[in-house]
Parts: structure tokens; C-alpha cells; sequence
């Protein structure tokens, strides 16, 4: 097979297997504060509270990659969900495979988010670190902090190069 | 005592009996993903476990009020924290009071954020709800959910005017 990852437009439907797009768009808002304020709720699932584990808050500021770019090695947390929020307003890339064993090449897929997307990792999810575009990107990010190893890096036996964002 | 509420300028120092400023400014970063990401880590502490609670993410759309304001209510979450992010870079309105039983007026503190700052408040603080200015502002929102009650309204025996935000 070719070593070329192809990047396909993140959409709930196509993410699913690896965790949620967080996004407020097309979600129904709910009207508070005596009306001054529209609230979407619930945007992802936050699971953080594995062996006593919490919730922790940061934020990244990524350097840009340029394409192409070979995808050498993934990553995941083993104890808990992770999301980042864009705080850029630019399209990032986001690579991931299914939770479980160690990814083969073919269980491996890009996305490339709209801008206003963020992504939330189901606990487990092998992804990519953070792929910014053509400038530095901040994000923020919500994920566990507490007791255990909640990091294991798979380099691939069989490097992926990502051609183009779209 | 008059019933103006003046308005200071948001410091950690000031903010410390009502919860945290959420800023990565003047943290020190830490460099991960093979130099490409700065991290500013655990930015606040998320309480959100009380009584089988898990953590929540929103995005909420304000409204700006105008000022001169008139503080009539006051809230807050008897069963965790809560925090606001703003996503539009200007300065907000934060009012507190300490965490116990009902504020009386000379309990209350008004700040107003520089555009960066976020705010997390503790379990319990009271507070009111959020007052954007100007023009309608976005803010991501990191709180508690799950069983019990947890919003507590107190309407103040005098209501409080915040004439000018500076």
C-alpha cells in the first residue's frame, strides 16, 4: 500500500470512533440569565476520573508543521479523555486511530477541522500531537491529571506522509 | 453606605477568596511534542467530583449589559467550580462574594478582566452572572454536572450600582 495518508473534512459522523468534534454549531442553545445569554451545553465528554484521577486545564501554543509532513509517531492516554479547543480560528489536522492495540498504518486517519472545530479524544484514542498550519496556533486543553502513567508513544513501522491539508 | 459598587482591575492576588484568574501570563511554559507546542499547565483547579459529579464543558453566548448596571441577584454552585473562558478578547465584568452564607452588599466585589484573563470561580462563590460589555461576547465554560442541587440564587436586600467599568 502507498504511505500516503489522505485528509478528508472532520464531520461528527467520521470521528466517531475516536472521540467527539467539539463544535456548538447545528447543537439547539438553551436561553439563561434572564435571557441573556444562549448556552450550549455539554459539548464533550469530559472522563478524567480514572484512578483518581481530575480534570486539568491548559493551554498550548503550537509551532505550524509544514506539509508534507510524515507521521512517525502516535500517541494516547491510557486514563483519560483529551480535548482541545482551537483558539485560533484556523483549520488544524488531526490524526488518529481507534483505541486498542497498536495502530497499523491502515487503521490510521486524518481530518482536517473547519477552524471553529475542536476534537475531544476518547480515552485511549492513538493520535498525533498537535498538527498547527502555515502559523502558530493556541489552543486550549482539557484532559486528567493524577496518579499513573497516562502516556504511551507507538512509533510506526511504517512512516505516513500527508501530502496536503485538503 | 453608598450603594455604588466600584469596579478594580482583576489580579490574583485580588481574586483569591472568590476563585482563580485563568491567564497564562507571567506562568512559566514547558516545552513538549518534540519542541513544537509551549504548555501552560493546569491554568485552574477544577472541582467538579462532589457528590458523583464529573466535569462539563459549555459554550456560552452573552449579551453586553449597559452600564450603569444594577446588581440585584446573586448565585452560586454549592457543589463545584466554575470557570469562564472568554473567546473574544475584551475586558468583562466579574462580580463576587466570598463563599457562605448570604452576601450582604459590603461583601461584594466588582473586577473587570484585561481581555485575557479568564475566571474560575470556587465551589460555592457567589457570583453574578456573566457581564459582558459592548457587544455580545463568547466565553467556553467548565463546570459541574451530575445528581443534586447545584444553584443557589440570593436577591440582595440592597441592590448595587456599577456606574462605569473603569
Amino acid at each position: 500500500m502507498s504511505n500516503r495518508l489522505p485528509v478528508q473534512a472532520l464531520t461528527r459522523e467520521a470521528f466517531e470512533p475516536f472521540g467527539e468534534v467539539i463544535d456548538s454549531a447545528g447543537q439547539v442553545a438553551e436561553t439563561i440569565n434572564a435571557g441573556h445569554t444562549q448556552k450550549w451545553g455539554d459539548l464533550a465528554t469530559i472522563d478524567t476520573q480514572a484512578g483518581g484521577g481530575r480534570t486539568a486545564l491548559h493551554r498550548y501554543r503550537s509551532e505550524p508543521v509544514r506539509l508534507p509532513f510524515t507521521v512517525e509517531v502516535m500517541e494516547r492516554h491510557p486514563l483519560g479523555s483529551q480535548g482541545f479547543i482551537p483558539l485560533h480560528g484556523r483549520p488544524f489536522l488531526v490524526v488518529v486511530a481507534p483505541a486498542g492495540s497498536e495502530p497499523g498504518p491502515e487503521a490510521i486517519r486524518a481530518f482536517l477541522t473547519d477552524g471553529r472545530q475542536g476534537v475531544n479524544y476518547h480515552r485511549g484514542t492513538w493520535h498525533h500531537y498537535q498538527l498547527t498550519l502555515d502559523q502558530p496556533g493556541d489552543y486550549l486543553v482539557i484532559d486528567r491529571t493524577g496518579p499513573g502513567l497516562n502516556l504511551d508513544e507507538h512509533r510506526l513501522a511504517q512512516p505516513l506522509i500527508i501530502e496536503r491539508a485538503e
